[in-house]
């Protein structure tokens, strides 16, 4: 059993006893994934999906029926210990939970210790230590670069460096939060000098987050074809950009406060065990790009590392919840547009031994599809703002406006398996304060 | 009362009956630094440094002489409550330990609590959240700009936005902590490809670190006239950097694996209180310079939130300790090179509305005086490693080697007030493993 392999858990004809849960689009009991909730006036804990319900794990955990070391790590107020647990004891605690939702005889002990998922609250799943940020949306990559680096877009470094940057942990919130638009310095290409004022220019940016599971010893690198092991779970996470403060600020030194205002995920960490039946060939790299150097390469990787996962992005504006106009898909592609592999991006990150630890939360970069139907961005989808997006309601939009509320989805489907999700990543854009 | 302003603490004839303490050159009773220190098997706790010894502040707390608020801080493994501590109540503390400690009726109850430094671990002194590196020495940012971008120097913002970026949390070492020489991309400008291999420009950086006192919400930036109230503290920071990684991998995201290997910082939190005689004007900018945005300027931070510094870099090479010659002085410059000050980076960290927290950790970026002697990096001492050092036993230096130790030391000094020191931010090079 590793990263990619499926095993009973996975099986389609499983079905839960949970009402709903069966052929639930999201959270089937093929998912099982994990967060952190709660209700009425209790505490934070850790919780499982299960259709429109979350499991109460610390309840669980308190009737003994799953492991100690996986009980101990339930019991916690942020999924940390969880995140930390050996892969087998991760997968045991799998099977234990798949077994309690699958067995009819379970349904009386089971069953009161779920909560409705709408009577419920979530938090941030794990207490981010590190977030770092990559940048292997090639697409992506390309599109931005061209209209910062006109004569430049994608430089030397990019197909030999997963390219990374570290962001901010501090300023993740969990999917709902409002974010305010942020203030900055910015400087129009004519102007004689910058002002600061809010950004006239927010964006969103459409990433997978990755989980890290299990750390490593500071000066120790992690072998690639080790990387898998230590991915816990993956998320979606929404990289608001404010893109007229990104390029007055970001050289020499990379983009700051054009990102570190807020950043939002979905709250449920959809595990690597959940994820194994949507794990695909990473797509050949076309005639004339390099190989990768030895460090990041891996057969196994190669043939089992990238993710089947359907991306969208939707954007509700004030005036269409106002008209109850339903949320306009901005973009739709597959996340096979990433350049590097998720276990690619946790290698090349420890190459120089730089310590990773539990909890902490790798972005992609925005995946965007090659086709505009799939660009990840405003930035993108709207050529720097010079060609605006029409709405279906007669709106049109360069860059975000306040009262915009952009949601990222995304759905993992493959023949003969239950699809999942990973819920929802949204939040609404306050005025600037 | 404010953060650039002296009280009866600094008075230059107060004098500690601590053995040694008086005249100590680094922590007399003026300093008082706060730090994390274990001793014999007893867990991490927070002490002050007087002298050559330590005070346990956990016990100072249990037998009740400090405030029930600085009590239940000092009770902690990490100074993050103490970090957080309203100013005033930061300097009552202070207050009350200085008469502790100089008190000769106090010394029958203190001196026991006392712990001979030698005898004492030093810890990292609070847990990182988040780690930022600025760039605010401007004779550094032009001698290494010069080296990247010959034609380019000094970008176009420098002069209005203080660049920083954010670093790496985890990787940040107390002094002491050996560091591994790390591996890394790196691709000589002839090179067809790149390779993985240890860095062979293995460098140091000088810079000073800030420590984060109270936070401020998410969404709310902090004015640059209450920056000193979020700043509980003062370091040294070595920002280890592998510049042939940072060459090839900086564009167009900035340094990543170039720098997050390995940081070290000196173990004492050095006080605004303690700092407040050795603050002086910000150098006025040189005749053409645009003025600092208004959200970037105070008057008080203008006409005292500069640090009277001096900066100092030693280099022991194995040999010389194996010969017994003293390390060999690099460089010694000013801290007035900085073209920011250390509060206009925090009012422009949380200009976007980004969350600081306390226990936060701010870098300013190498501080490199005009001359070649106060040059801050081995990059700029050898010219990119093409003008090697000579060293007094016959040994000379490009970049570090195996062995190698770097020790940064920082002494504040002014007429009339006794000097005190940051102490000690050492660390030697491991070979790669």
């Amino acid at each position: 059993m590793t990263w990619w392999q499926t095993d009973e858990t996975h099986e389609a004809s499983l079905t839960s006893w949970v009402p709903g849960a069966a052929g639930h689009p999201v959270f089937p009991v093929q998912n099982l994934p994990f967060g952190i909730f709660s209700f009425e006036n209790a505490e934070p804990r850790a919780g499982v999906a299960i259709g429109d319900a979350i499991l109460d794990l610390r309840a669980v955990a308190e009737l003994g029926l799953i492991s100690p070391a996986a009980a101990a790590a339930c019991g916690e107020a942020t999924l940390n210990a969880l995140l930390a647990l050996p892969a087998h004891e991760r997968r045991a605690l799998r099977t234990a939970l798949s077994k309690l939702l699958c067995d009819a005889a379970q349904r009386p002990a089971i069953e009161p210790l779920l909560r409705p998922s709408a009577t419920c609250v979530l938090h941030l799943p794990a207490r981010i230590g590190d977030y770092t940020d990559f940048y292997v949306g090639i697409h992506h990559a390309n599109n931005i670069g061209r209209q910062f680096r006109p004569d430049n877009p994608l430089l030397p470094n990019y197909k030999h460096v997963p390219i990374g940057y570290h962001g901010r942990a501090s300023s993740i919130r969990v999917s709902g939060v409002p974010l305010v638009r942020p203030k900055g310095q910015r400087k129009a290409p004519d102007a004689d000098a910058p002002t600061y004022a809010p950004t006239a220019r927010l964006d969103y940016e459409l990433e997978l987050g990755v989980w890290i599971g299990a750390g490593n010893a500071l000066g120790e690198p992690i072998p690639v074809a080790e990387a898998g092991d230590h991915i816990a779970g993956f998320c979606l996470l929404n990289d608001w950009s404010a893109r007229d403060l990104q390029a007055w600020e970001y050289q020499p030194l990379g983009p700051f406060l054009a990102k570190n205002f807020h950043s939002t995920i979905s709250p449920w960490v959809i595990t690597p065990e959940a994820m194994a039946p949507f794990r695909q060939a990473q797509p050949a790299r076309p005639e004339g790009d390099p190989a990768p150097l030895p460090y990041l390469f891996d057969a196994t990787d190669q043939a089992h590392g990238a993710l089947a996962l359907t991306l969208e992005v939707f954007l509700s504006t004030r005036e269409m919840r106002e008209q109850g106009t339903a949320p306009h898909r901005l973009s739709r592609g597959p996340a096979s547009n990433m350049y590097w592999t998720v276990n690619q991006i946790v290698a090349h990150h420890a190459s120089n031994g730089c310590n990773l630890q539990p909890g902490d939360l790798l972005g992609t970069g925005t995946i965007s599809a090659p086709e505009r139907e799939g660009f990840g961005s405003l930035m993108e989808l709207s050529i720097g703002g010079k060609e605006p997006i029409a709405l279906p309601n007669g709106q049109s939009r360069s860059f975000l406006e306040d009262g915009d509320e952009v949601i990222l989805t995304a759905t993992a489907s493959r023949e003969g398996y239950a699809s999942i999700g990973l819920g929802e990543c949204r939040a609404v854009v306050l005025p600037a304060t």
